[in-house]
């Protein structure tokens, strides 16, 4: 059987464009000579469209959008998933299908078993969980038709519970015991650099399990925050890896799964993988919002300078500009180096010098601080007026403002709210500041684009005189493996401790981390890397006692 | 039987303070002569403690409390809520539990069947659903021991899909079975005046149904956003309310089973609930987070008004001080009516005019800007100059900044992100415009605290010469009704028009709010007093295409 691999790039809610792409690859398979064009996870509406699930006319919508599809289905099948109602008097509204559509109809309908609630996922709060299997037959094979989580009934532990099967129910056990001939699994599976290898594994061992090859088809895009990486694939009855599709951005395949000649891949370097996640992240979150324009302070530092090379690879230069914005405690070198990076990269800069303001801001004050000792208050009036000057920018002109804050600041709270935390999107929340110097190392790899002078020099936020980030915070390299054990690995202070590092220092760390939880639930969007970024996927009580 | 039901007030993760207080209950019911003592739902460690749950140390320590609370029940019996690790190798970590303790430990545990997962709740990312049923025989009395959401089988639709039943199982039909004599359940329910009647309906619904009387025990007290309002109660078999007991406040009533005289009870307005609610909302936050003192900008509008009045109350005049910023565009009204209410409520106040520091921006802009018109940039520069102002003092003085945007602009997105949408805390994010004018007038019913002309003059942002809300939005009454309909009710904008709204109306005020979706990403937690509150409770995708 000859089956098309539709990796493609969705919105959520634009069905008009959701419809015309699958219906315009439906037509591609076809005159290619494809039996059957399999799309991914919930591709009808975008995954994953939340409480848009909750809205009536947005589910009416999605089933319009289904019957329009079907309607084009004729001399080839095709998979596709969408919300499909349980009209059952029982249980949840929806239920997450994919769709078996033939003979210009809807065939069958295969529901989804393992609904994810965990992390980013959400799923158990719109769709109710399936219970039911059964296959498709077509063309003389028989289809075990299977949605994204379906495969994962048994997941990598990240937590000191040690517990395996996460489920109740093994979908893929069920559904050998009809005795399929192929697996189809679609899905919208996001990239995370540090379980990179989860996703592979979970599928070979599943095809070698079960003795059945799979068809793997995931979603690629990012949705605001997350960011799917695509990587369909196709695996044999053995486990081997036949086809592999490209990873962050839309590709079409057509395999024989009679005939098919493995190919060798070239694993890309996880920095690399990062660095096109991201750039797929700003770029998405542009097109989708119908915005095309950025703008961003750059400090002269190494995280406004890497979020810069970012947006002008996502956006282009010309839709970027950048604002510098010295106080009267930047150094020389902050306003040389960031001139140097926006003419690298050919950026339009201003130079605006903040004192005025600031010192404004500190007359009016005076009468009420009297004679009170510069403090925090002085230094984010600083932060905050570079805050006011870079929303202006966007105001006036329509650019979106990037915020440049790095993983291991917005973990610790090391930045000011409603200064340098703003933005409408965060590029470099969920990258350490560890993996800011290795990237941008790498974007040097064949030439300087960022100035040596900015990777070289020691961190500062400069809002008083020869500060250094270690004024206030370990040094990055032991800061970023006390986070990532913490945040990541879920692990406990104590169990940090036992693993070698300065007991000071990780309570000191994990109690910058617990008392910011504030500050981070106000960030922007940030754009997910890893197993566990800031935002809707790690919800964490503001007011509860943390020790 | 003799039952002493215990309404606390939790903080989630403070096992210290928690235990003592339900230590110090078990003995005050012991002396008093209860045979067995009701605490709520997750009583040890406060609900909802969110992704603590997935943290093995925070689990540790919930077990300790319970061996700690379970060693005093000695000549007495209690019912506590506890998370409880599921020691079998398939399924979640955890199960959400009731235990029941008597002679010094854990005599018996009852897990919770239904896990509500919509609106704030997200019990199903973090426990198993129970699926086997037992009652406890105690003293001659066989006790069904159930877990809030378990009694809420059936449920009030909020949308257009008109499904009743949510969940496949009824736990306390599969508990009648076993022939209990009462039914005890224990919860966290919150406060949403809009749905005040549900929770009775449904535990009357349910005495009738099963022919069974009910002891119910609610946590009280605000966790972050969420107000538990407590109003546990005791229900006979035949649907009678006999003991009604506090809202708002903590409470402890012993009551014989046996031998009850039914209460009269005086039912409260729905504003002055409200007005409770939020005054519980303040101060619950200040305490649990360990702050005392908070600041406000007060603009001589009524929503700075009200928020002032609720914070004085709930937490003294002498915590609050208050900043009034007049630009060239504040009217004369403006400062006066804001001293007026100062010096009412007995308030430090401090006039600071922003002009200053505004035009120094707009100089410093100046050479960027060139001679582009007026517009939305600069009407931001001042609220965002206000922003810096008041978080300036609080910076400076440990002052909390409370955010005094109500729901009606946080809808359509009238409001400026990082200059008054700022504060740690938002007391009026989920009151509409219309109900703030009732609460005021509800205020001012024995005397004008909020100044009349606060409450009389047109609202207004100020930020141009003779501004008015009404030039860019439709009026408070027609607005808000639209908004109730399509956040609260979830009711689709083509509904909306049927009932009589005009359409263009409609149309433009579903756009505002879906188009706002990324201010509101970034706003401050909103004391919630509706079923559907801006915040975690109600999630929309940034990126999606609306319309």
């Amino acid at each position: 059987m000859k089956i098309a691999l539709a990796q493609l790039n969705y919105h959520i809610g634009n069905f008009e464009k959701n419809t015309e792409k699958t219906i315009r690859h439906i037509l591609r398979a076809k005159e290619e000579g494809a039996d059957l064009v399999v799309f991914s996870e919930l591709s009808v509406t975008g995954y994953y469209p939340h409480d848009l699930l909750e809205r009536k006319e947005f589910i009416d919508k999605a089933e319009i959008a289904v019957h329009q599809i079907a309607s084009h289905c004729n001399g080839i099948a095709a998979i596709i998933g969408s919300p499909v109602i349980n009209h059952d008097n029982r249980g949840k509204k929806l239920y997450n299908s994919a769709l078996f559509l033939n003979n210009g109809k809807v065939e069958s309908i295969h529901r989804k078993s393992l609904l994810p609630t965990y992390d980013i996922f959400d799923e158990y709060r719109h769709f109710e969980p399936n219970k039911e299997f059964s296959l498709v037959e077509y063309k003389g094979r028989r289809l075990a038709i299977t949605v994204c989580e379906d495969l994962w009934e048994e997941q990598e532990v990240q937590n000191e519970f040690g517990k395996e099967k996460l489920y109740q129910v093994s979908p893929l056990k069920e559904l050998a015991k009809l005795e399929p001939d192929l697996v189809i699994n679609i899905s919208a599976s996001p990239f995370s650099y540090n379980q990179e290898g989860a996703r592979k594994k979970i599928l070979v061992k599943n095809a070698v399990r079960y003795n059945l090859p799979i068809v793997y088809v995931n979603q690629v895009g990012a949705q605001t925050e997350i960011i799917f990486d695509g990587g369909s694939c196709f695996i044999d009855n053995q486990g081997e890896i036949l086809v592999q599709m490209n990873y962050f951005e839309e590709d079409f395949q057509i395999i024989d799964t009679q005939n098919i000649v493995p190919l060798q891949q070239k694993p890309a370097d996880t920095i690399e993988k990062m660095y096109k996640a991201l750039v797929l992240g700003i770029r998405d979150y542009f097109t989708k919002t119908g915005f095309k324009k950025a703008v961003l302070g750059l400090s002269g530092g190494i995280d406004s300078a890497l979020t810069l090379v970012l947006a002008v690879e996502a956006l282009g230069r010309e839709n970027l500009r950048v604002l510098l914005m010295p106080s009267k405690f930047s150094s020389d070198h902050s306003v040389n180096d960031a001139v140097a990076l926006a003419k690298n990269l050919d950026v339009q800069y201003e130079i605006i010098n903040i004192q005025e303001a600031v010192d404004a801001f500190q007359k009016s004050l005076s009468p009420v601080f009297q004679n009170l000792p510069h403090d925090v208050a002085e230094e984010n009036i600083q932060a905050r007026a570079r805050g006011i000057f870079v929303m202006a920018i966007s105001n006036k002109f329509g650019n979106i403002l990037l915020n440049t804050t790095n993983k291991s600041e917005c973990a610790v709270g090391y930045g000011t709210l409603y200064g340098d935390m703003n933005g409408g999107l965060s590029v470099l929340g969920d990258v350490y500041k560890t993996d800011v110097f290795r990237m941008s190392r790498w974007i040097n790899r064949n030439g300087e684009i960022i100035p040596e002078n900015t990777i070289m020099k020691p961190p500062s936020a400069e809002l008083r005189p020869n500060q250094k980030d270690t004024d206030s915070l370990p040094d990055y390299d032991t800061l970023d493996q006390i986070l990532f054990n913490y945040i990541e690995l879920n692990q406990s202070p104590s169990e940090i401790i036992r693993k070698g590092f300065d007991e000071a220092t990780v309570l000191r760390t994990v109690r910058m981390v617990n008392t910011n939880e504030y500050k981070r639930f106000q960030a922007p969007p940030i754009l997910r890397v890893s197993s566990k970024a800031f935002g809707f996927g790690r919800k964490m009580p503001l007011v509860a006692r943390y020790d």
